[in-house]
């Protein structure tokens, strides 16, 4: 069949919309119409050319909501017209990272996903006879898509498309990090570095659980604003502090039960980790720092309690936490409408691309 | 009263035999009569001078067994005849710290602690009228010392002082580590750097718990056979290997579920944190640094699921967990004789320190 897709050619240049050839599901696979996509920072990343693994051409897009149109063969737990968000991070509950219960890092199609090929290592996508890789599993960039099973979560049919496309990513990321990697419990103190997308999900989230004392930190003062909206309950400007540990360590008597670095940089994670409370304290980095760049700490930081960890994807087992996000949205629990800064049609996604890269926009959703 | 004591007078130099004055308890102190003490790396570190935080005169020792001989006003826990082990890590269970549940680092008597003096800011300790200081509270190479009332484990009465001195220190920071701070349970990989005192108590942890492989990495072979003895499954020597990290993961099918850095190397312990599993592998550090040193990964290593911690005083908090550590011994759970390879007299303490520093003894016991 033929769909429309925004092509990526190479690296640092503009998408370009083409009809491409998609081949039907094999075995095990699912045709997926794609209603919604958000454009995130890690298709900017990929397209901007900084990541080493990014492959070309390829069809970006990773943070989607559809609806089954077909199903391959041995496909069970779905059938045309239930409503999907793709999985980046997919849930075989087979292998031994599912099975261990202490991680969401599914690893059963990870080598072919990470060559942007499906897990037969071919790719359904080609123009002209000629492949287009996958991205990231997903390639939400395009108006249909096949995936693996074990890549979609179902969600309910009443939730819209051009909301939840979010959870396929950003909002999972933030709140789930609050919720399934840290565990933050009521009363605690957190802290977030960066009140972007994700920041702004990790305070929503830490809202949810009853924090006590929410606080964002962001050289942006414009940030400030919706942050309040969202939970924050103090701010801090590193520009308009001596320093921001410091700071930190005095408004939360001790330090911070919880930090998030929210983006993407090592000397921030420095921060974010000694910001925590002597004993038990924990920084969790969420943000991608740039290929190569180290993170350091004296060993005293962790030998007297603090706890250094990470989170991709939130933590999130995606088949089993994302419907239930979805249904926290739908019930009104957390609030994505005001993050979704701009809606766009396919044609205009650079322009998606240009707002993300000018910080005017916290969320773009291209609507098919 | 006078005591016999060895008085470290400057880094560097030799103790010295001395009869030196104690005051008796103040309101809240306990005067105690150390029967015996370890001597500790952490020791031979101060006195060494390399420590930045070293005060002296001061009387050294943090690894004592004794009995009460008299308590000050209000004392309610202890009376004359208890046998305790003192604590170099206090359990007040009424600080913020502890009552948190999350930590065993008590901070009441934290900044008297760390200025060589008793919680009113004094010492008890003189000779020829002029004060010498205590050492991370304790100082148990005197023969008697006074000590705050929550600086005291009791312990049961028919434990041999000679041996259970050693839970004051190095088998509850190698145990504790295992049991408290990761909570090791049946089946999990293990992996231990450096096969010293802790090394090896931090094997018989695992053991205890039921662990899968519990992997040793030391440069000196000779360690091997006392390892295997408490416990240790897999040897590796880091000379014989091209890649620790590597060989490490290939033997445990991905790499560790736990890590234990013993040495105090901090490249030791980025590979300490490199040789865990993808999605939970949790590095814990217990060796101290180096002044100034600082441990580096790239953060990748961290949002794929691997937790750097650190554990201090094996995690325990000494009033409620020593005296079941010292029940262990004495049930036969766990060994502590073989440890012990050299008994001393107090005169005699500066050959302690010699046989540590030339590597010829695991654990050298000084008994008054």
């Amino acid at each position: 069949m033929k769909t429309r897709a925004a092509v990526a050619w190479q690296a640092g240049q503009p998408l370009t919309i083409e009809e491409v050839e998609l081949q039907g599901p094999k075995a095990g696979e699912v045709l997926v119409e794609i209603k919604a996509t958000g454009i995130c920072h890690t298709d900017y990343y990929t397209l901007s050319g900084a990541d080493p693994e990014g492959l070309f051409p390829a069809i970006l897009g990773h943070e989607g909501a559809g609806v089954v149109v077909e199903v391959g063969a041995g496909v069970k737990s779905l059938q045309a017209g239930d409503h999907v968000i793709p999985l980046y991070t997919p849930e075989c509950r087979q292998c031994k990272f599912c099975l261990s219960q202490k991680t969401n890092l599914c690893q059963a199609i990870r080598s072919t996903q990470g060559r942007g090929l499906m897990p037969d290592a071919t790719s359904r996508f080609s123009l002209n006879g000629k492949p287009i890789l996958h991205y990231m599993g997903t390639s939400t960039f395009s108006n249909y898509i096949v995936v693996p099973e074990i890549a979609l979560a179902k969600i309910r049919s009443d939730a819209p498309f051009d909301k939840v496309c979010y959870i396929g990513c950003g909002v999972t990321t933030g709140l789930g990090a609050v919720l399934f990697t840290a565990k933050v419990e009521a009363g605690a103190n957190v802290v977030v570095f960066g009140l972007g997308g994700i920041g702004l999900n990790v305070i929503q989230g830490a809202k949810m659980v009853g924090a006590g004392k929410i606080i964002g930190v962001d050289i942006n003062p414009a940030r400030q604003e919706l942050a309040r909206q969202f939970g924050m309950t103090h701010f801090i400007n590193p520009n308009d502090v001596e320093n921001v540990v410091d700071t930190i360590i005095q408004l939360t008597d001790g330090g911070a039960d919880y930090s998030f670095e929210c983006i993407g940089n090592t000397k921030v994670m420095r921060q974010a980790l000694e910001c925590c409370h002597k004993g038990w304290g924990q920084s969790i980095i969420i943000g991608v720092a740039e290929a190569g760049a180290e993170i350091s700490t004296r060993p005293f930081q962790l030998v007297t309690g603090r706890v250094w960890k990470g989170s991709a994807f939130g933590g999130a087992r995606g088949r089993t936490d994302v419907p239930k996000i979805v249904d926290w949205y739908m019930e009104g629990k957390i609030n994505i409408d005001s993050l979704i800064t701009h809606t766009l049609k396919l044609e205009d996604i650079n322009e998606g691309f240009r707002l993300m890269k000018a910080g005017e926009s916290i969320r773009s959703v291209v609507v098919f």
